[in-house]
């Protein structure tokens, strides 16, 4: 072949199959502009081979929190509102629940009497949802639940309030070899039953709160019971914590939206070599919710204030996202 | 193409690249017995697309015991002649140990003295050497160590006294899809730093004992720090506990050597669908170790009276193997 149809062969190639081409149609539902273009050149600088901030396969580790960052997080966390869901369900077989506290409030729908209660009425609500069966019988509550219930004000199923950028975004990653992760103050049990059907993340990817469990057996069959007693907390200071016992590695790649996720992004940027932080800015009122220093649900803060001077992108759903919902899956 | 050719075709395809035919030579270290009949037909059995037993790729996960399983541990675990040296290398520093309990007779070599302090003089030789530093630090000193120090009988690396049919089974998984996790009741960050070089186990798919770590600052950059204080052990009825929180799935092979991996065995056979259960049995004391019911370490007596009511296979370490000890990696 002529010298110089195998450059024009070459940078054809280059840009059919290269990672730079690949990226910009892999984020359809990204606007161009600043974020869309730090992620990709991202993306291109670490997966180039031989260029200076190459970074082999096995360590292309990103982790991405759930509420409010991969999925919507209002009115309040969808796994409260499983939580509600659940009460509202077992009520039956609890007569005693009526006159009780913090399950009488609930069950009235009075969520302010609830909260109320601080943190010992919502522990004692999640315990009640949450332990007292196997694994695999809670998976399956899990699993019956996402497929039906819907959100209060959209009518969605939960899954579908997934947002169609931030799924292209795992989709990228992993076809650069990025190993994906998600690691959410979430219950890790509450989000493997879906996660990869929705997010293509594997059981063994999922990183998050969690209660302890017991090994015992149940006519002679083991089984892994669940306890109403906590074991993890996944959450700011936790999640590097988290990180470092399910994955052993430090992550070159952080996505997060609040700052639950500060100490995430710190951590994995603050390792040599590229490295990529994001926060997803809910400031989009009409399409989706907007609410940042203020909210009592994924409250952004010293996030905005220091992401700028951390070389953080904060990414406006508003304006960097042509679509924000995903189709169902 | 004829019909008989074609057949002929397929059947020589079939030869070639289907997963029997791989298998056998998959093994070569591996004597041809009812041991590595087991094995195979196990993961022929679970490859096999539309067969009766076929299990998808991402539900193959298969687990392994370290100590004792994919290495040696006599005549003590390795990591507990990793705390001696580091005693050893301390000393210089810590002139106290000198006259206290129990470096004092660890470092006079009194062996038995040590023990006679129980479980909690071995908790404290364990902190003062795997506590205190940060996690990059504390990789350091087990990478330097595991890279130059010898086993006392051998005078082999101690990665040189991996069994050699062990790893070329974990390969031979791999290649069928399955991923590999080690559960041991060893250090968690014990084994991470040397498992994907030696084993292609990488550190995500370690599971192991822990101790607690913290994030926090120093000079202004993030670590996380280790502490002195237990996180978690991953010992027999702890094992399908730590499957569960780091895998999310039942495992469907698993691989042990003593009764520290007795629930670990019950909680992968007990599912349903084909299910593979393997003992390594220490019974030879020329090439390697013999010891079972009596021994202190590696336990082995209540799953030697158990494995043939439950269907787990045993291996014979003198019949089976060809060969014991794996070459350098």
């Amino acid at each position: 072949m002529p010298r110089r149809f195998l450059n024009v062969a070459l940078l054809l190639a280059a840009w059919c199959f290269g990672p730079g081409a690949q990226a910009a149609d892999a984020l359809p539902s990204w606007n161009d502009g600043a974020a869309k273009a730090r992620i990709v050149a991202f993306v291109q600088a670490v997966t180039e081979p031989g260029g200076k901030d190459f970074v082999p396969p096995a360590e292309r580790i990103a982790v991405f929190d759930n509420d409010g960052t991969l999925w919507a997080e209002q009115p309040a966390y969808f796994q409260a509102l499983f939580i509600r869901d659940r009460i509202q369900a077992l009520a039956p077989k609890h007569p005693e629940w009526k006159t009780q506290e913090p399950y009488a409030s609930l069950l009235k729908g009075d969520l302010k009497a609830v909260l109320a209660g601080g943190e010992k009425a919502l522990l004692q609500l999640a315990m009640a949802t949450h332990a007292g069966m196997s694994t695999d019988e809670f998976r399956q509550i899990v699993s019956d639940w996402i497929a039906t219930a819907r959100h209060p004000k959209t009518g969605r199923l939960y899954t579908e309030m997934t947002y169609a950028p931030m799924r292209e975004l795992l989709d990228y990653l992993r076809a650069n070899a990025f190993k994906t992760w998600i690691v959410s103050g979430g219950g890790i049990e509450f989000m493997r039953p879906w996660a990869e059907r929705v997010y293509g993340v594997p059981p063994e990817q999922v990183i998050g709160s969690s209660i302890q469990t017991k090994y015992e057996l149940r006519n002679g069959q083991p089984v892994l019971v669940r306890l109403p007693a906590l074991n993890f907390i996944d959450d700011k200071a936790g999640k590097p914590v988290g990180i470092q016992q399910h994955i052993g590695r430090r992550p070159i790649a952080a996505f997060g939206n609040s700052d639950g996720d500060f100490e995430m992004l710190a951590w994995t940027t603050g390792g040599p070599g590229a490295r990529l932080g994001v926060i997803v800015h809910h400031d989009d009122a009409e399409r989706e919710y907007a609410y940042d220093r203020k909210s009592h649900i994924g409250k952004l803060d010293r996030g905005l204030n220091e992401a700028g001077a951390r070389g953080w992108t904060v990414v406006s759903m508003k304006g960097d996202w042509k679509t924000v919902f995903a189709p169902p899956r």
